[in-house]
């Protein structure tokens, strides 16, 4: 199977990239299945319903979120009648909208895709890696799906790391969000995981993590309030994930996608 | 100017790429300066004497250290004596060894690197915005300095990417460490500074940040406490960021560096 | 029923006066059921089996403990055979020992304690509301248990206000601990359990939260590695709260309890 | 000199406390001098100036503030017109406002006055222990001052603790402020000055930090968003700390304040 997983889109210009990339990967890369993090598509902080629909019409299978999760209050509601909408799977029990699903792809096959948050420099949510275990044995790849997309949303690369090498063996792929950087450590780990430390943001990164500069950059030396942060609004790096899968649902192939922008430019051949 | 930096070294696996491929890659790069960051190299904590020496012998101009500057305790002592070696330049006024200093290269070009700590996820350090602010100011790029390389060594890609936009223009070349995994986003900022979130390590990526995996998986999941931290001891790759000069002293040209181990690997043509 | 909680005893010179008070405060103050919380009375740092036996003798029913409980490696092992010391309940499943337990006074009344782990500024356990709900749900005052203490072991004084505040009416007393710092906010809230914030340590105050002052102070200062903390070893002050409870097991009557030391003394008349 | 220092007051409830109690207070307490710390006055968050102007006439000296300084916008204005308006003297250099002064009494004494923020568990300022530090060393107890009152606004014990022995000797009374609950740990520290962790707050008890119970505590537990924090309105308990000083400046006498509400009362006889 060939998976695409897309990092935290920022704004009007992640969206544009959104809409302007994922028809063409679709298409070039032959994917099966598209996941792309939403928590910042609208502003840069949350997801509207009408976000959420335009990604599902661009070819995103399913929109997962983080710690912004619900930053517009509108998704405590519609998160509920959307099932390709994901918020981490640890939030306490009684969150709106769910952690984990297993969806079909339009051939057939069962696509598991489990949403979590890490905890280090971040909100104590309920223990991931107890979640992360839990997701696994109910759904075990292999069996119960096909192929198994892990969204890391976290800060620490430690314990993104930690968490990705827990599932190493038992997921498709393993690929962290939230820095809003694409890290370069894309790999297979030892027991068939696709793994990258972040994703990247889909975004403008003539900016600070898609944010306009000039806010962020005086907030840090001034350290008093000033203008709302706003998301940077030139052309939008398209960052994200490639696998291929193998029979076993593990990963035989990964590699780097940086589509437009001001990155590096790659694309698996 | 062909001017090198490498990633945060771990251990020994993490020296023993520092001796085998710097001063290959001295050579195949035409490198005028080379800084690596040493602060992991102790045994994945801090840095000896001895081992400052080596990465000279290596090749290596200057090494910069970080949040585990003196975790070995002589390094309170022989920083005093080691202009080779700097600690961040925003540690408290008293503190032993320098935060900065113009070198020399064989050609005779004056070179200033500088060390700055992060303080968002960190120790409150000085803040890190008004250091930066005066070593530019006190050494001018194209005047009193034909190149400057910033160790940005931070938590935070916010952070770090609010201190590069703060010095684009001034620098060669603002280069985060910290979190052990190397970037995607290495370019050319607006005003002619080469930029990279973070080099990443230097180490063995079969790990936790460069550590031995089981034991930081273990202190995740259970919170009790257990064995030591051991550097993982597998082939490391070498990690780090190439950038060619002007004759104004910005960058013409930026290229990742990611030699031996596990990760895809790039080397500047 | 009357009981006496009694906060962080902080090494020698906090165990010495738990051998010379309590004795005394049993019999003055008729206690029917004793705590003291033990995370620092070895050395500062963690609780040994003998230790916990000295304060038995001395008069007290149950040790909790807190971020410090396994500090002291040994705990690991002998928390298990030792039901009169409890470690914060919310620690992962399957950690050694146990959260909470009811205990049978010699006037045969059952008394629960709960210690629960606050996950504000501290490291990430599991839901400290959802565990305090599970406890007393399962167990609940007036039913199951003639008395239950709550030791609140957490950093901001929102996050135990907040959890006083969902048990209030549900336990007969909900006590902070941690900050080493006794509050003056002792009351009966709402719906009747004694509170107050932090109990306070049971140390010497002429101190850094119980630590020799000098080594703190110039970290703080420094910023660099010197000395081991080492618990301050003038005479302490036994910091804790009285609270006499009714036929309902809730709170009738809360006093203050500071003796010895340099802290004004505070005593039930 | 008789000193009052007055903790955080909280919205509408803290602001009547001190129109009630402040001028009561001078009188009965024949106070030279007294300083409330007003971060939280207007809605629990930040100041303005008819807020400053009311606590003026209630008979206050000088407002502190501290991390909510400037959360009324306002403030980044009007404080540069109020003297008696201190904000932390360790923002950034070129933050509107000052963060110490030397006032005069009706008498003719001299009161210094200096806040200063932590920086543990808080966004990183500028070094607290040099700011205090250089303001003691510009204007020395007993020469250019007559009283030093020295507002420590800090989270940890610990950070509280270290300062305030670093002032001993130095200053009149160093108390601390932010946590919002009094501590019962007032005394004279070994070299003169009156200390006590924190003053508590000027605020409803019966709610979480001065605030309605029922959003915090729902935070808490559901990890949503939900409605705004709300300034809990029922009577306020004034808090704060009395210190009588000798011909030298430091403290002869000091006994913790509260008065109304609903915490156990105090006031010096
Ligand atoms: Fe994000
Ligand atoms: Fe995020
Ligand atoms: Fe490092
Ligand atoms: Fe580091
Ligand atoms: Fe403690
Ligand atoms: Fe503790
Ligand atoms: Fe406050
Ligand atoms: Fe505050």
């Amino acid at each position: 199977m060939r998976l695409l997983f897309i990092g935290d889109v920022i704004g009007r210009a992640g969206r544009a990239a959104i809409a302007e990339h994922v028809p063409v990967l679709r298409q070039k890369l032959g994917l099966d299945f598209v996941v792309a993090n939403g928590e910042n598509a609208a502003g840069g902080f949350g997801l509207t319903e009408n976000i959420a629909q335009d990604f599902l019409n661009a070819g995103v299978d399913c929109v997962t979120l983080g710690n912004h999760s619900f930053d517009q209050r509108e998704a405590l509601v519609f998160i509920e009648r959307a099932p390709h909408v994901l918020r981490p799977v640890n939030y306490p029990p009684g969150t709106p909208g769910r952690g984990s699903w297993l969806y079909e792809t339009k051939a057939g096959a069962r696509v598991l895709v489990v949403s979590v948050l890490g905890r280090v420099f971040m909100d104590a949510m309920d223990d991931p890696f107890a979640a992360v275990e839990r997701e696994l044995s109910a759904c075990p790849l292999g069996q119960a799906a096909d192929a198994i997309i892990l969204d890391l949303h976290a800060e620490a690369s430690s314990e993104k790391q930690a968490l990705a090498n827990l599932a190493d063996g038992r997921v498709s792929m393993a690929v962290g969000t939230h820095t809003h950087v694409p890290t370069a450590d894309w790999r297979i780990l030892p027991h068939g995981t696709a793994f990258q430390s972040d994703a990247g943001m889909t975004g403008d990164y003539d900016s600070v993590i898609g944010m306009d500069k000039d806010e962020p950059i005086r907030r840090f030396i001034r350290k008093t309030p000033g203008s709302r942060f706003e998301p940077a609004d030139g052309p939008a790096t398209l960052c994200g994930l490639f696998v291929e899968t193998g029979a076993d649902g593990l990963a035989k192939r990964v590699e780097p996608v940086r589509v437009g922008g001001l990155l590096a430019q790659a694309l698996p051949a």
